[in-house]
């Protein structure tokens, strides 16, 4: 790599002048970017790399798509995935409807029967809609729902249709995709064969669910969600009205688990981000599922509204407790990932907004690495970063103090008290203790578990700091993925940030003695419509990368080596 | 006036273009700008305006000028005050050898023996040298003072001599002044004469005081402080090492009065800014002393260093308690003070570096506006900010409910007790009570009052916003002015800004029926240099405003209208 970090950059470069900007049509000009779009859909917020079959699959706006991983713009295969025209309806009644006083119908109540079409019945903890406390009010007299907010481009189309949230892998033939269902979730099945040359891409019908616990309701919330083997875990809204977020384990064998409800000490209004699935040993049974949201701080009450960046973390084989605690987390935890900047006078500067994580696998599946964008809360500021963290560092801050709260006016400190054993959070192993389940565990781990969520020490980046920001006010950061390449000279981790005007930014990373440099070596212009970058996947095997907005796909190589020059190019690829 | 707000406009208005921008070159060819330097001195930081005389009264390094308001540039007078020679060079040996071991001679011990030369003794309530507590180092273990910072231009320079940091009018033939006396504070006596033709300007020899509690030791420490007839307020350290800040009452025939010490409830680590006289009532007994001043927020332990602005608040007929808080005040109390940008999601955007404050007098003296300038505290954006504070909704603040805190592990709540009569912070005095004197309050209202100095509810600005503020990272706003101006259609608030970049932003705050809206009319470079602005006094009477920095003083009209063209220049002035 030609790439030389100069040692007079401060540790957290902010994004100054790239070596290279390209333009949308001087990218296209070096054959440098493909396009797919399709003229009925939009919103393709949903990507999943198949290196075997060489597929993109995309989920979008009534669609899944099957997409060339060499050429996206050929060799497509599409499916046509509406809603039914009756959830539309009713979606689009309520709608409009919702603000004209209590004339609501069945549809928001617990009596809509569930479509004919379903065969599998969900198995989420809390079925069927949760009582109605004091003081809340009946549902049809909320707000509209749609009609409130302004964030989505796309006013001449409705949000009572099918957006596919959720794709996975699910066995060696088949996909599992959610949608929102016009506010109704359902999922499917996808059929995909086994092979390369197979060609087949068709929904399952005699697989279609309620989606519900699966994919959000509401076409602008994201789910985040890990399919393993044929548990899903997935971070979601699980009602209409988007209050009611939990993380819940569905399908497979496992009894399905969520997190305690109307406890704002383990969920506070959380926006997911992203899941992940880490093996802490060689024991099976040691798997952790951990899952990245932003959330209102319970921590900072009194100071205002407050956003929080969190990692959480379960056990895969948590079964819930048994005498309290049944179908909820018996492992859950979470804790604070910070990413600021230190001033010299002790104060720090927070990016506490968390937008995106990529986990960047090591040679240790044990321990990999979360490459993170953040943005600033504030209205005034606008600031990006990207901020790294270690297992280790992780693994440290779970088994760190509790944070606890006596009472009403008492603060948040760390817990003193003795903890129980199992210490919450472990998991029921024989590589730690002899419990087989978390069934098992004594009812005082159960308590302490239930009203201990939050960890007291949070997550510190490598390096103190973040390894990258931008304090631009002409763009904000959305989405993060990272290309490890060894070069002659060592190994060096070449980040791509997507933001929300349509350029992709290549950073590189070049470890220093004392912390990382971060060099910003291209601005690419991407979409010519500067629309906001919301997926992006990387194929190191190809060297391509995959870039997603509401407004189509594009694909790029990760490096443009020919236009530094002849000599350059060589190096570059070395 | 011809400035039309823009009925677009967002209420605080950022830094965008000013109507007119003019260079110091362009400034000098419209004879805009008269300017005055002393090759000898610099830092003239201290600026006091005397309409009767004429004259601008100026404090700097080892001197202290009589300028003509009329034009600066003519008729200087001038003292030498240096610091005596014995003085300077104990403190050059401390600079020196203060790291060289417990090396330390007789001048930071409490054995030191005033200057002959001094013939008052300072009253200040804990006189002589604090008991050194357990675990503080011996002073003359300390790194020196001198040379770990960098802030200072002047690396040439040493601070082991005189710098004027108080500048009052003491009676009607004298000035009272204090300087940093070499890290060995002095107070003088400045004889001007009674009219203006006096022409006198000299030190009385007989009246050289101990300057500790006054003026501050170290050059780059601020003084706020006012003289009220002959009775002396100052926020101040009182110590070599600044670390005992006290707001302390000197001079004048009422006891020495000083605020609690070792209690980070009352001040801790505070930087003052500005002190203010406001009569609450027709009766003296109620007038009231504000302090305005920045510190590390006790409230916000546990979230990093945090630092507040803050509004303290005492009587001025406050003689301490009887047999608690001897000779400490019995009526002070602070709050916060609020100056944010609310975002739409709730989260707020905090300026909380409270760099200047400026009384604009109304009809009603009792009810003055303030004009404070904010900074932000991040190391990576840079913001600064104009709130407008009004005298009722600070009164309401200090007469809202106290903030308690029950002990270690509990948060700040307001207090819900029993709060004992009569209520701590109201001022003895026949307005509101019979109690003749502080020290005839009750024991109990004295403990409450030593345990609670810390009010629960901010004080939010006029508006709930600032009324202008900029985000550009070319520049701090420093110090604020304020003119009020009487125009055909209504009165006009005209802010006259000062930046660390030598600029004097202009800007109108033009009264909607919402909010007001803040329009920057012109971006004048007053200082060559870019040296940054410590110091404004306007002279409405004189319709001109006097700026200083470090390397001058300068003199410019408040208004430009020749430049705007004729037509225009008629209304300007209408």
């Amino acid at each position: 790599l030609l790439v030389q970090a100069s040692s007079s950059s401060p540790p957290s470069t902010s994004a100054s002048a790239p070596r290279m900007k390209l333009s949308y049509r001087e990218l296209q000009q070096l054959n440098g970017v493909r396009r797919y779009d399709l003229d009925r859909s939009c919103c393709f917020g949903t990507l999943l790399l198949d290196e075997e079959r060489g597929r993109l699959f995309v989920g979008a706006r009534n669609f899944l798509l099957s997409l060339n991983l060499e050429n996206i713009s050929k060799q497509e295969h599409k499916i046509y995935w509406p809603a039914p025209v009756e959830w539309r309806e009713e979606c689009n009644w309520a709608g409009k409807d919702i603000n004209a006083g209590c004339s609501c119908g069945g549809l928001w109540g617990s009596a809509v029967p569930l479509s004919q079409r379903e065969s599998h019945s969900v198995r989420l903890a809390n079925k069927g809609t949760a009582p109605r406390r004091l003081g809340e009010p009946a549902i049809c007299q909320r707000p509209s729902l749609f009609s409130s907010r302004n964030e989505h481009n796309y006013t001449n189309e409705t949000d009572c249709v099918n957006y596919v949230k959720v794709l996975h892998h699910f066995n060696r033939t088949h996909l599992y995709a959610c949608g929102t269902g016009a506010f109704h979730p359902a999922c499917i099945h996808v059929e995909v064969g086994q092979r390369m040359e197979d060609h087949v891409f068709r929904i399952d019908q005699s697989k279609v669910e309620d989606g519900k616990g699966r994919s959000p309701y509401d076409p602008r919330h994201t789910a985040a969600s890990v399919l393993i083997e044929d548990e899903l875990y997935a971070g979601v809204a699980t009602d209409l009205m988007g209050r009611d977020f939990t993380i819940f384990r569905s399908l497979g064998r496992k009894p399905s688990i969520r997190t305690e409800q109307h406890d704002s000490r383990w969920l506070n209004e959380p926006k997911f981000v992203g899941a992940s699935w880490v093996p802490e040993s060689e024991n099976e049974d040691d798997d952790k599922i951990f899952f990245f949201f932003r959330e209102t701080a319970v921590e900072a009450q009194g100071f205002g509204k407050v956003t929080y960046a969190r990692i959480g973390q379960l056990c895969r084989n948590d079964m819930g407790g048994q005498r309290s605690l049944v179908n909820k987390w018996a492992t859950f935890l979470k804790t604070r990932l910070v990413c600021s900047v230190p001033g010299s006078d002790g104060s720090e500067t927070h990016f506490d907004e968390l937008r995106d994580v990529f986990l960047l696998q090591t040679r240790d599946r044990k321990n990999p690495l979360f490459y993170t964008i953040f943005t600033t809360s504030s209205s005034v500021f606008r600031g990006s970063a990207v901020c790294v963290y270690t297992m280790s560092d992780i693994r440290r801050a779970f088994l760190g103090p509790f944070a606890h709260k006596e009472g009403p006016n008492y603060q948040w400190v760390p817990y003193q008290g003795k903890v129980p054993y199992p210490r919450p959070g472990m998991c029921p192993s024989r590589t730690y203790g002899s419990f087989e389940s978390t069934k098992g565990f004594p009812d005082s781990v159960i308590q302490f578990a239930r009203h201990h969520p939050l960890m007291f020490n949070p997550v510190t980046p490598l390096g103190g700091r973040p390894v990258f920001l931008s304090t631009s006010p002409e763009h904000s950061f959305t989405q993060i993925t990272v290309d490890r390449v060894n070069a002659a000279d060592g190994q060096y981790d070449v980040m791509f940030i997507g933001t929300d005007v349509g350029a992709v930014l290549k950073v590189i990373s070049v470890p220093n003695k004392k912390s990382n440099t971060a060099l910003l070596l291209e601005e690419l212009q991407v979409f010519k419509d500067s629309s906001s970058i919301i997926n992006m996947q990387i194929s190191s095997k190809r060297q391509q990368l995959y870039v997603s907005s509401d407004t189509g796909v594009v694909q790029l190589p990760l490096h443009r080596c020919s236009v530094y020059g002849k000599a350059c190019a060589e190096c570059c690829l070395a």
